[in-house]
């Protein structure tokens, strides 16, 4: 049985990789809903201040789960940010690292999900799928890799899709863009793993629960019973894991997939 | 409305569940050493009744590890086991469903890496080492489908390598029998997956530590010290993770790297 | 042994093929050295009027090449046009239609091939290289696509490299640009072949012989003598044997390489 | 300048690579019918003597084949040969090579297409694949090497499915199969080919024309008229183009592909 003095020591000690991992700080770039959300979600529950981004115009609902996240104990703090913009992107790595903390995981979760057959695709749609899934990705990876880099460690984390592994008819500017992501986030792994920098790309293969698969399916609920879609709290959980692997065996890629989706 | 009967009856039913999901056995095919013993020990950790197959000249090694297992309070069993047999396979399966409880985790963890010019690989070699690291995997594949696919659940992984993706100079046997293997799991995840069976597939690119890899590396220790080889706690933990996953995000496969290994 | 009233119908019909093929066009965007004029030579040398690109500033090379490819009896034209511009690219394949005749192979070969450090990749080359190796390619195959979906035929190939199918330290610009141009042909491929119209994607894997690879080698003539570089006309005949392929057989992808080339 | 004699000497020499190129032979393992056929066809068309196996129980219609191509002018002989044999394909290899000449070319083009639930694949499917559609095509692959090699020139061209690159439900077997084929093709790729041999793996990813496909589909007839399944014939002209290309410029892989097939 312990002493009370072990047990105090023993709650210090805790208290004090609280407080030091208490100032090791989550940046979820996207974070509107859906995954991003139940990223977010996840490493605050971990004990990590989680700042999170969305653009301007939807900086109330973002402001929103940012109390929810507090309401449950959590630090979050919400970034009306364009990700598309290089000076934004700067000024969000700066404004965290000095008033909140060392970002010590980058999650990267913007998408842009559209369909056109190829005579129909725009120029303008073409390159906003891309500035928007692949561009804003270089750059948040880049500003990571600028802070993590010197400091030895870090956790970068890319969110893929089915569209990542390969094109398809109606995705040529989707699949452009997310293999692209897929081809930074694997030559950053290449370059920064050997410099204590954990990159990972996470393959989400299957509608994902949130504001987008809701618009499209009317009733959600029986998908959800038996988890036929892809719950943000179920692929938050492996976010997290990746972070937490020892670097003896680090992952850089893996699917996450409903039990019955068809591939 | 049910009655107080009926109640009762679910009550005990759920009990029965409960009490046989207490004793869910894990099966580990090959857990000789390396990866498989870490294997081995993270699902007794866990709490779950671990059930280890070595060849049979083996077995005494093999009994030494289920003993170390339970001297830190897991339950862990050795079989004398010719993986590539299939009346063996076959009771072995039999005997830990009838002895100790129902298997709801088959790991398959058997290699071969042997490395010989084409023009000098002989047909002994091409077929041994397909017997060992394909022919046996879905051997214990194909048994651990059969109890599991009529309870709707299960998780079966098998342990793949660099050479499950790709072939290379000096390897054709072995890339071969592992993109073999490869194949069955991905088949067997398409086709089990939707019956509720979770099927894996975890590519290790790096030596592991364990027998193989000190026969050939003079002292390890720097290697560890550095987290520069894959360290079988560290590899067991992501096959843990695994049978953890919800099912609305399964993951098929996941590679496993040191941290500054090249790829 | 055929009478000269045969013989003559034998020549009038080929010259019935000619007149026709004589006219369907080939237009290879990026055609300034290396693949690009080999390709082109290799078209015209089968009789169909060549097309080829290349930016204003180099437009007197690019005449140069359609000189000596007129020299040797085969029908070239030159045209300086930003292949990054969508109104110079419209008006490309405008002119051509109502001037030459109808475009019945595209070929988009330009590359963009930069090494940089993630943390050094500016915005500005990241831009740069995509514009160049992805959204011109997108440009390329859209207005291709416009032109032959409606007759039912006609062959897109893009020219892809090692970085298409894989990132690497350093490449993220050239690897997500080459990444997305795969994922453009792919999804072209999907969507066009059923409408007749065949979609290929080649990856030259080595160094290939032209003004890049000679500004960076002293000698290639040790290299060429061996074949040890890829070699533009070698290149080239499968670009044609691909547009000479039966479509109960077509090939979306193959890979190029010199024997001895390490992969 | 050269003398008369020194012009002699070269017309000898050159005449004497003809000779001997005219003998050189091209062997078709698994030429029953559908592509095996087209492919001997194709190479006999090409002034080959092409030698072609098939197991002894179909022997007549092989010979049949034979007398066909011989029938056109070519050179062919049938071989009643076990391909899943050590000793009958090594006496192969011996025997056209000393009383038919040297073989630069090999096709291995034995598929083995069979469809089981994985609980319902037994242990002798399984192996019975493996021997057929891998493990002949090693042996097939290791004899080749051992006499091309030597003479640092030759071809070796293994036919591979849809199931070479992913598994599917009730398609283990084959896939297994399969793609430890084509890992066996990649690695001798890589080692060959630095010694001067070129080896192709070739996807052909739909139906082929032939006995299999014509015992499930009542009539083709429409199918051929539309070119929707693969014709043997332009399989076989992507083989005979593969033994054809310049080392500058070797492919390992290509797809095949009807032009209407979803994929």
């Amino acid at each position: 049985m312990r002493s009370g003095v072990q047990f105090r020591l023993a709650w210090w000690r805790r208290r004090q990789v609280e407080r030091v991992s208490a100032k090791e700080v989550c940046l979820v770039i996207g974070a509107g809903e859906g995954a991003g959300a139940g990223i977010a979600r996840a490493f605050a529950a971990e004990g990590m201040p989680v700042c999170m981004t969305r653009r301007a115009r939807s900086l109330d609902q973002l402001k929103a789960l940012a109390e929810a996240i507090r309401s449950t104990g959590g630090e979050a703090h919400a970034f009306g940010v364009d990700a598309r913009s290089e000076a934004e992107t700067i000024e969000l790595f700066a404004t965290i690292e000095r008033d909140i903390g060392p970002i010590s995981v980058v999650v990267f979760n913007i998408g842009a999900n559209v369909q056109f057959g190829i005579r129909e695709t725009t120029t303008r749609v073409f390159t906003k799928v891309w500035e928007m899934a692949c561009f804003a990705g270089f750059l948040a990876g880049r500003e990571a890799a600028r802070v993590m880099v010197p400091r030895g460690k870090g956790t970068i984390i890319f969110t893929g899709a089915t569209a990542s592994i390969r094109g398809r008819e109606n995705l040529a500017a989707f699949a452009a863009a997310k293999n692209g992501l897929r081809a930074v986030a694997q030559s950053m792994a290449r370059e920064l793993g050997p410099q204590g920098v954990h990159v990972a790309h996470v393959i989400c293969d299957g509608a994902i629960d949130g504001v987008f698969t809701r618009s499209r399916i009317d009733d959600v609920t029986p998908l959800l019973d038996e988890d036929l879609i892809l719950k943000p709290d179920d692929i938050a959980s492996n976010y997290v894991m990746l972070h937490r692997q020892q670097r003896s065996a680090w992952t850089h890629e893996l699917d996450l997939r409903p039990w019955r989706e068809k591939w």
